[in-house]
């Protein structure tokens, strides 16, 4: 493998990682200087208010919490952040409920109410800090009264197995809830929310991450009705669950706040941390090293082993004909794949997407393809990923590792472990799903 | 569907056709003017030839010798080509003889028994033209003696049971041949030879277009031996291909010509129809009409469903961050995907791969994609493939249309057909695959 080669994809790989960071991301976007806080575009005069309080939820929360209070310190009143076992940091002022994910239980139910009571305390002079990260929809569960969090999940077995879209599912779960949807800035206001997401979600649409909590909600009870008719389950699911969406098409429910609701109009939404943006930490980094780079597309889903032949396909077209990009070349895409399992072999979406590429690339020379979930764990694996270069396939055979063998029994890991060419980052604490990186110099 | 979108679609399709029609491929890419012939950068005196002589095999052959007699008329003595049953042409000097394809029978025998004796009847102050196609290796068949037809078929069919690749076929096959792996240039030597390629093949690979007749071959008897040792076949393949392939490794049998032999120092490939220049015409014609235009890779294979996700994913990026190109912006790919029938429905793969994509852009604005074969018959249907925009799925689920349900049973054919969203070129007589087109305004 061409040294400077598999040095360029680590140091790109690692530049899209720091940029996914949930500390770093917010100290990124998020400045205090004297009483002003600048949060994106906008800006705050702190001195305008009389309490600061942090609420919110997630995997990365706790480092996300940390950072707010590195820049506001003891500004910050109070807060309550919902985290998952472990998933600790040292904090000051804000605390931390430790819960269940990614199957939520009573802690979290606890947490949550918690959060809400906080909510609905801040008053007109008052700005609630808010984050949100993956996980947080699980962290923070909080059952429309009578709802029990039993007939939450039920409901959502069934939507599952009738195959209903995750936005399907998701309209159901923000009409059964007390805090999603934009309920939770609903109880905020009127006070200020500035509302920081770490995106785990392709397209990064507010009302998805998290289940939204302090965005507007397009969808509606009589949406959610519609849902739950089209897959032949209205009568199946939990009586209670029925009787509220029922009654909320009805009209006799309060809605979800919408967009351009007045109750959202003093709450900001900022992506602090996403594929996106950690793609093009990645791109700025590869144009630094001197590669001509292209953003291929953040959205990628599918069958992992067929979006790794087509990032193959565009670095033979680069070899072959400088198409799209003469050499030094660098295409980056993110999003997440999926794998079909088809053998009962060890590895992850990120290790199998490079085993397929590696087959197309092989005998070509100066190309290497890296693939790695930002969360440094690639399926049931320590590996973030793996990397493979135009001698892969060949390397392998001469120990005796067929790849289409590994490929067919989804054994990645064990055939990339032995080359030595498994991408080994250790827990990130975050997650933006994956970054893939194609070489061709 | 926006009107200008389909109508620049379908006249970017159109100039990927044009540019892949065999005879139109040849008179772009071979003048002549007075006596002066000049073929890609090669230039040839006419006047210092005795005869000229035309040969050659596939399903576009017809056309490609029509496109030589409008050069060259009555310069040319004589020729032979073999074509498929049917696929004809009117000519004045070559012979045409029709015979079996994808089967090849014992007329291909007898044409290219006929080819190879011409082409050893031809001397140094002659110079033959040959022009190959698609489907060339199934229409010149000539075993080496004393192996026969069928015997050679069997060994092809045992290597497909094993899971052999083209590649190790075509080794295998080249060296039970008289006249493929460039033996035809060598029959040919010391005459001159200029031979024209329409590539139906991903990469263009000169010994791959056609198993390479005038194409020299870095494969041996000796790699030959060690792929049916490999699947463990050279004691089941019949004795007269064992034989011969054994005796060759011994280097008791002649080897094809390999790269720069003496005999094939007189002979000049020259690919004047392929994927990459059709996908190179697309892009001409859509950056004529305004668009900022893209070539992904002519090197596409994969399952079609995914393929097209990933298309669909870049128009997502375009319309949401302007990545990789601003719009108004066209991605164009090439290459040849695959379907893995799941259902009994009807459909071909550009139809599936446009199928799979129109789910992921529904609902956005100004989006367009176009799959289409260059031959225009998509799987076994009478479509070239189909276009859908973002608003497809939804006419679509008005009509009672459920396209997951169409892609899941494999029947892309009976969902665009009743929107109108097919694409019909009728025959085109070539193929170089497929073309795909992204428009994003």
């Amino acid at each position: 493998m061409p040294s400077n080669l598999r040095k360029d994809a680590l140091a790109i790989f690692r530049a899209a990682l720091a940029a996914a960071d949930p500390y770093e991301a917010i100290l990124r976007r998020v400045r205090v200087d004297g009483d002003a806080l600048t949060a994106g575009r906008r800006r705050y005069n702190l001195a305008k208010f009389e309490r600061i309080c942090v609420l919110g939820a997630g995997k990365a929360s706790a480092a996300m919490a940390r950072a707010l209070e590195r820049l506001l310190g003891r500004r910050i009143a109070r807060g309550l952040v919902n985290v998952k076992y472990g998933h600790v940091a040292k904090l000051r002022r804000v605390s931390l409920n430790e819960c269940g994910h990614p199957v939520p239980d009573e802690a979290g139910v606890y947490g949550a109410r918690r959060i809400a009571e906080l909510a609905r305390d801040a008053g007109e002079r008052d700005l609630v800090m808010c984050v949100f990260s993956g996980g947080g929809s699980a962290l923070m569960p909080l059952p429309a009264e009578p709802v029990t969090l039993h007939e939450k999940q039920e409901t959502t077995k069934l939507l599952l197995a009738c195959g209903a879209s995750i936005h399907e599912i998701n309209a159901v779960r923000k009409h059964v809830s007390g805090i999603k949807g934009g309920q939770l800035a609903r109880l905020a206001f009127p006070a200020t929310v500035v509302s920081l997401l770490l995106s785990d979600v392709i397209g990064d649409d507010l009302d998805v991450i998290g289940s939204g909590p302090t965005a507007a909600d397009s969808s509606t009870f009589g949406s959610a009705k519609s849902i739950l008719e089209k897959y032949g389950i209205l009568e199946r699911v939990p009586a209670a669950v029925r009787e509220r969406i029922e009654r909320g098409a009805d009209g006799e429910v309060p809605e979800t706040p919408k967009p351009g609701a007045a109750e959202l109009a003093r709450t900001q939404n900022l992506v602090v941390g996403s594929n996106q943006l950690a793609v093009d930490a990645a791109a700025a980094k590869a144009r630094e090293l001197g590669y001509r780079t292209l953003v291929l597309s953040t959205f990628i889903e599918g069958e992992t082993r067929d979006v790794g032949r087509l990032h193959a396909a565009i670095a033979k077209e680069i070899r072959a004909s400088g198409r799209p990009l003469k050499p030094p070349a660098c295409v980056i895409s993110g999003g997440e794949t999926t794998v079909t399992l088809r053998g009962d072999g060890l590895g992850g979406r990120n290790q199998e997407f490079v085993l397929a590429a590696a087959l197309d690339i092989a005998g070509l020379d100066n190309v290497l393809i890296l693939s790695g979930g930002t969360d440094g764990s690639d399926g049931p694996t320590d590996a973030a990923g793996a990397l493979a270069d135009g001698a892969t396939v060949a390397e392998a055979r001469e120990r005796g590792l067929e790849p289409a063998r590994y490929l067919a029994a989804n054994d990645s890991y064990h055939f990339f472990e032995p080359l030595g060419k498994l991408l080994k980052t250790g827990p990130t604490n975050t997650n933006v799903m994956d970054v893939r990186i194609v070489l061709v110099a």
